[in-house]
């Protein structure tokens, strides 16, 4: 008999069970040639005296090796190598690593991306300011909690969260058509809409619908990155229109369209991505016009709609006879503090249609339960008064920050209040380096962006977005002064 | 002054607020040509009366109509139109429907999607057989609801839920890890790992990242569907290998590995979809020894492993010597009811990476809430009794429906027992057409494929996956008693 005991090594302390390490030695050993076909294996009480393991572990293993065809049970004679096993050259005994770790032999696709700064808030207490995120302490999601388990106690609504459309929930898509109507005046039906993992699926789903290889589009200067990013995977070549006080210059954009056949605009009417300045109406008739004139595809992105705290935001253009060429896209992640990813696209029946088969083939659908309790929290007011109690915290974190940079920054910062959104457009002037200033305030304990972000592809713009909702007012303190302590030193 | 209560429409069934209605109103005026610009509105006391409104509700329509800057209140002259608006050709006063229902002016990328049977149970008490669903019912969805809960009102955790990574939250995928090593022998680190909404978008990310237009790349004959039409989708072009008692034809793939270049194959070695099948081990070496040989790169896709009812399944090609060339894909959905989609994607470091980039593009990232609790349900064991409990109960109905199956149908249906999974593949014989029969079930309450969503590319097959996980045992002896009248009749 072989010397099991030193040829098959048993590890106490791994994850993997014994009777598993055993089988994968006796594996090994075959796969070496050590063991040939036709060989017969120790009876289980033998080998189990040998190993000094319990006989049901052995018995365990050769069960194991069993259903994976290594070895075949002979009645009266016990276990030996299976016959039929593909010849195998020898390999040497040393312990091999895992197949991950060599890294693949072929080849696969890279898309380009730059550095970026990572915000990960690793410790407790660390501050941060984020790009324009919501606070989550004020994020209604006990209430999302009640509702899913409600849902979830209720037998008749079992079913529905088995079955299920990629277009979503047909009870959320009724929730959020009466929602839309309410809050933006748009006029659709259950079949103009699809629900998504958050803005960004939207986007993706709506561009790869749109581009192909080689196809002109136009973006504002600068814009949200992810939005370029994603154009760019998909092969497209970006124009770069500027953006100002104004918005998106609609002027250069009807430019483009006359010299050459432009695929599709992206455009974010409401506290552009990054800047926060917001479309004026006059553009945003004159591109309504382009947008007919020309049969130009739109994607408008509407990611802050529900933010605004001056009076009411200025109607989307989806809302506005566009000729059925704009993709109204936005999101309610940020209502449920960012925890749970649920967005929306808007866009004609036919356009839909073809959306909910692409995202099919992506990721199948959303997740029943937390459509379904998302639509209970819209039909009883939860998101409403949600909306209403926010707005007004965010409004007041906003004036406190606009009151603490004029105050302590005084003239080395340059802002417009935002009329909404989360975010602040915060310049730096004079000769105040970003990088520097966020690589000094991460030893004090702040996390912020370098600013790299924001230039990609666009010029650099010595500025970031200073998201403030979801810091309070000792926070919002807390961060400013830090930052004058490095700025005014 | 105008009449306005004739040119301003009021419908007070409609979803709008009143004061939008108002200022909508006054936009179409405006954009008509019938308010010039520089023309004083009406005051509010004067318009209110003609509009027999509250007068709140006209100063709430030209607060509106002036932060849309269309209007611009003048001291002491009150509101009137703004000057500097667009000059816009006055079009006719018809009602104009939603520029939605005209469906997009630009053209739109279309793939190719047969026509498939839509199981949605739409009453209550109706049968269905799907295709290899679990059982809802069993799924410890109201422990995932505690984990929420208590993740929620923990405020050291806020802050996991705002921000995360692409590649999902850092605790899922430590325990991902235990879990798979424990499972299935694999060897993997946390950069080998990334979270995904569910096995579908895995195989999507993975394919998007290995496909380039033209390609070629290898599928089981029959395979299944939505893996082909995302790899179609991607510009794949693909060849059809057979796939027999024994799995997929490894000398096929050698063959075809042989003669031209293959960019890619997608293989699922446990319960074949959708034939149920178990890939030899003598093949699956054959495979490796292919795999290592061509630098083949693999998509292993594992859907249905946590669920095997003889022994242990044999381990996948992901715990083998694979030369880091297997992509392997599973999900945890079915331990969740289908309710939520998570699902995860192993492979060597540096591919994970980039799929971590694109999927930022993608979807951004998970739902941190729902990535955190099943995180916990990992930690302490939830998961695990979970599989062992519907484990037990799914392989009795599997045993239930296979004795119904002989006793009440006989020779008119043909299967193997499966060793494991949800489904059984039922192949009809004799004249049996099976739309018809799928046709006349739903008469009788009973929704089932009428087999189109199984033989796309493929052969037709005569054949239905046979989902049995998800009824009881009365709804098993109710489904082929139904079944039964149909085809003995």
């Amino acid at each position: 008999m072989l010397p099991f005991k030193t040829l098959i090594k048993i590890d106490r302390k791994s994850k993997l069970p014994v009777y598993q390490q055993i089988a994968n030695g006796f594996i090994g050993l075959i796969r070496e040639g050590v063991l040939k076909p036709g060989l017969p294996l120790p009876g289980s009480r033998v080998l189990a005296d040998q190993l000094q393991l319990h006989r049901n572990t052995v018995v365990a293993a050769y069960a194991e090796l069993t259903s994976q065809d290594w070895v075949v049970a002979v009645a009266r004679k016990g276990v030996m190598v299976a016959a039929n096993l593909p010849l195998i050259k020898p390999r040497s005994f040393k312990t091999t690593t895992s197949s991950y770790a060599q890294g693949p032999g072929f080849h696969f696709n890279t898309i380009p991306f730059p550095a970026m700064t990572s915000l990960q808030p690793l410790k407790a207490g660390q501050l941060v300011i984020n790009d324009g995120f919501p606070d989550v302490r004020l994020a209604p999601l006990d209430a999302w909690g009640k509702e899913c388990r409600s849902i979830i106690e209720n037998p008749r609504q079992h079913k529905q969260l088995m079955y299920g459309e990629a277009q979503g929930s047909e009870k959320l898509r009724h929730e959020m058509i009466k929602y839309l109507t309410n809050t933006r005046g748009l006029d659709i039906t259950i079949d103009n809409i699809m629900i998504t993992r958050g803005a960004q699926m939207a986007i993706y789903t709506a561009a790869a619908m749109l581009i192909q290889k080689g196809d002109y589009i136009i973006v504002g200067s600068p814009n949200y990155i992810f939005a370029n990013l994603c154009f760019e995977q998909l092969g497209a070549r970006l124009l770069h229109v500027p953006v100002d006080g104004d918005g998106i210059d609609v002027a250069a954009i009807e430019q483009l369209c006359r010299t050459r056949k432009i695929r599709m605009l992206y455009v974010v009417p409401h506290h552009h991505h990054p800047t926060t300045v917001t479309l004026s109406s006059e553009r945003r008739m004159k591109l309504l016009a382009v947008i007919r004139k020309y049969q130009l595809a739109v994607i408008e992105d509407d990611y802050d709609y529900d933010f605004h705290y001056s009076s009411a935001p200025i109607l989307p253009l989806a809302s506005a006879d566009h000729g059925g060429n704009v993709i109204y896209i936005g999101s309610l992640t940020k209502s449920l503090g960012l925890s749970l990813r649920i967005g929306f696209m808007i866009a004609p029946v036919s356009f839909i249609a073809e959306a909910g088969r692409r995202r099919r083939l992506m990721d199948l659908r959303g997740d029943n339960l937390s459509e379904e309790g998302l639509a209970a929290m819209l039909a009883n007011g939860i998101i409403e008064r949600h909306l209403k109690k926010s707005k007004k915290i965010y409004r007041e974190r906003r004036d406190l920050l606009c009151h603490l940079l004029e105050v302590k920054l005084g003239d080395l910062v340059q802002f417009t209040p935002p009329s909404g959104g989360m975010a602040l457009w915060l310049q730096f002037t004079g000769n105040a380096s970003l990088p520097a200033i966020a690589a000094k305030a991460a030893t004090q304990g702040l996390l912020m962006s370098s600013g790299s972000n924001y230039h990609y592809i666009a010029k650099p713009q010595h500025a970031m977005r200073f998201g403030f909702a979801s810091l309070n007012e000792k926070e919002l303190t807390a961060v400013v002064t830090i930052l004058t302590k490095i700025m005014k030193r």
